[in-house]
């Protein structure tokens, strides 16, 4: 057994014995700032002093710190060393319980965007929640409407309400396999409504851009500056634009006021739909979230939310409120389909919703990767580079190069160095890809695993030093 | 060891000892038509003479035969016993599924088709499969391919291969989010491939009629008889062909041996393909299963397959077996619509069928299916009622009326007793419905839960007396 006081801190740690020691240390101390026995604020002893109380290796004890800072419990404070982060008293472990960290996927370093840290994944709660959905009544297994279940739509209303201030009752709401297929489905309602063309953002995401043009979409590219996409280009015709207007993917920008309207005046006169993708609108780090555009008007806004950024992607789980005018040719169209999504998934997500545990966990997450972005940031201010793009949010971060040419030379520096990242022109952002257009490389910072984070920073800052 | 040599036939067959000689005889016969060892036309032994020759009794001979027969591999000839059928060299054994109107169950009696007992689902194995998925890599819920994880695609490629004869590697197994949307996506394969039709049989199920409508395909009536669906009516030109051939939905036929050659025969000539929609063929109660039609021609048959009759329809989770030539161009449809299913249910689903309990539960419900088919039939013939039509299988039984008429009449009777029945016509089986097609009440006793079944029976045969 090997314990001993933290001195300093008047704090008995108990870590065991032989192998798995740091991993135990890393556990005690979690529960030590969890339980309130480390206040926020509180100085940790150096690594070398905790070392020797402990009889650990000193790089057993860097390395437990590492990990504890990239899961926020503490932060490294320039010339005061390691003190408590500002993590509330009581929040329950970011990381999956008693299991080693799990990795993921591949060799290497992964920072491509678009994904959440999946090995924060809430997975005791996701498990207790699909325990209860089964104890209720057997006829939710039956046939499900394709709109999705009633519980689930009264969670979302409620949910994308309160935290979005989106305009929603629960029959305005339907229940998606994720975004992607919402879309193939949207874009076929709007074909078989005699719609031809589909604003979307250039640069904007690749793979919605193909799914709009395979349901048989022509897209429109609306170029994206400070003000995010310019409605200027929309088609004089009844057509859909999809937008992200709470933080553009990729620039990072908020959809301007002026924009907005505009947008919104288009849909109207022409008889047209807005998409409001609000693929991560739950994270905004450094004031409260941008609302929703779709309360601009619900008559002519279609909002789509997702848990693919704050749950995992492979959830497959997703909500449209829908206007008026398209719930009838929509629900035809998933009918035709057979589009609807597992009855035990819909009745776990309205259980997490409506406990709150939902909620928990996307606070959680913010202080995770809100403090991933400010070491971001840091990290690219000590070595001389220009700051990410767009406003603090997301799970990305646009760092603009200074061309095509420099892009791709630094993608593939990147590969040799076996980190996996997106560039504006290599991950298909333009519309029209061309040597003149702006390079810059899109990095997720949310992908890596917890341990695996301050990693990723080390080898990407050596990339771009 | 029991073997021995069939007389006249040069064929030593080996048959293992104790218990499970039939179906080890069942197993060798196969195989010795599949490997050609026994050519289409030649003629077996009398049960009697081959019982003696191996050491078995003539009833599992017998039992063996007809077991064989209802698959297609043998053929009982008038007037010349059992021969060798013509099914081509080369083909393993094989099973189907199947799926009904959707629904929200009220009051009353259910007595709908097309749903397993909801109250019996396995929720414990089902949630204990869920903890241990998510116990597992971060990585799996990451986005998922769209064909789906491979430890799910390898777990179904050996329960297909082991339960319903289906020949199938891992990389041919598609995971669906149920027959239906399956289905929708290989109606757009087809008429992206330049296909134009569909046959279907009449008759059938509505829904797939009308989803392969909404598909661009344009369905065509293949009437069923004793025999099940003939194939006559296929057009002479690329098509695809919706079949289901281990329980004819809802006549409750086996598709016949001459039948089943004649339809491959069609889809080698005209490059059409088959889609062996096998929605109950876990559930046969007089015999083992009718082996799928699938291995007659892997190339040309999709066979499908689902939980919605063994576990609940709302899991919307199945699987397809894809021949080669469908696989790219199944997966660019995927893709494009952004099909895919819950990481989570998957691995839940492979959790299950590989320790055996998916199996467990299926035997379970066998056993009780069967009980209620057989108190079904005893308390028809006590009101002399016709029996059932069709083989001891599936979750539901067509009661033959003498009239439409007297279909109209009935439902109406059940209708103000409360009671849910479908018939041919009321329920759209028919393609084009007529005073003077048959009528019949299509009974799913499957549907009640265990408490409600003998009030359910009360009811039914007090409306039939």
């Amino acid at each position: 057994m090997t314990a001993g006081f933290v001195r300093g801190l008047d704090l008995h740690l108990d870590v065991g014995e032989g192998r798995g020691r740091g991993r135990a240390l890393e556990a005690a101390l979690r529960e030590a700032v969890r339980s309130g026995r480390l206040a926020p604020g509180a100085r940790l002893p150096g690594s070398r002093s905790l070392a020797v109380d402990l009889g650990l290796s000193r790089g057993t004890v860097v390395q437990v710190f590492g990990q504890l800072v990239a899961e926020g419990w503490l932060v490294g404070v320039a010339g005061s060393g390691t003190v408590v982060g500002p993590v509330s008293a009581g929040s329950p472990l970011p990381e999956p319980e008693g299991r080693p960290a799990p990795t993921v996927s591949g060799p290497g370093i992964d920072l491509r965007p678009g994904r959440p840290d999946l090995s924060a994944f809430p997975r005791t709660p996701w498990a207790r929640a699909v325990r209860r959905a089964l104890a209720g009544s057997a006829a939710s297994l039956d046939y499900v409407e394709p709109a999705g279940l009633p519980v689930l739509r009264a969670a979302v209303a409620e949910h994308v309400g309160r935290t979005r201030g989106v305009r929603a009752s629960p029959d305005a709401v339907v229940v998606t396999a994720g975004f992607t297929q919402a879309l193939a489905l949207l874009a076929r309602v709007a074909q078989r409504l005699g719609m031809r063309q589909a604003g979307v953002e250039d640069p904007g995401f690749a793979r919605h851009r193909e799914v709009l043009g395979a349901g048989g979409l022509n897209p429109v590219p609306l170029p994206v500056d400070d003000a995010g996409a310019d409605p200027g280009a929309l088609p004089d015709e009844p057509a859909l634009t999809l937008l992200t207007p709470a933080h553009q993917h990729p620039y990072g920008v908020v959809l301007a006021p002026a924009r907005r309207a505009a947008t919104v005046e288009w849909a109207r006169r022409c008889d047209g739909f807005v998409v409001e993708d609000d693929y991560d609108g739950e994270f905004r780090y450094d004031r409260q979230p941008v609302g929703a555009m779709q309360p601009l008007d619900p008559e002519r806004i279609v909002f789509a939310g997702s848990v693919s950024k704050t749950l995992a992607p492979g959830m497959r789980l997703g909500w449209l409120v829908v206007p008026r005018a398209l719930r009838a040719p929509l629900e035809a169209e998933m009918t035709a389909f057979g589009a609807g999504v597992p009855a035990v998934d819909q009745l776990a997500l309205a259980d997490l919703l409506s406990r709150g545990e939902y909620d928990r966990h996307v606070r959680r997450m913010r202080l995770v990767y809100r403090a991933r972005r400010q070491e971001l940031g840091a990290r690219l201010a000590a070595i001389g580079a220009p700051p990410p793009a767009g406003v603090a949010a997301g799970l990305h971060a646009l760092l603009p190069l200074t061309s095509a040419e420099e892009e791709r030379q630094t993608v593939k520096a990147a590969q040799r160095a076996g980190v996996r990242l997106h560039g504006l022109h290599t991950g298909h952002y333009w519309h029209r890809p061309a040597p003149d257009r702006p390079g810059a490389l899109v990095i997720g910072y949310a992908t890596p695993a917890g341990h695996a984070w301050r990693g990723a920073l080390d080898a990407l800052t050596e990339l771009l030093r």
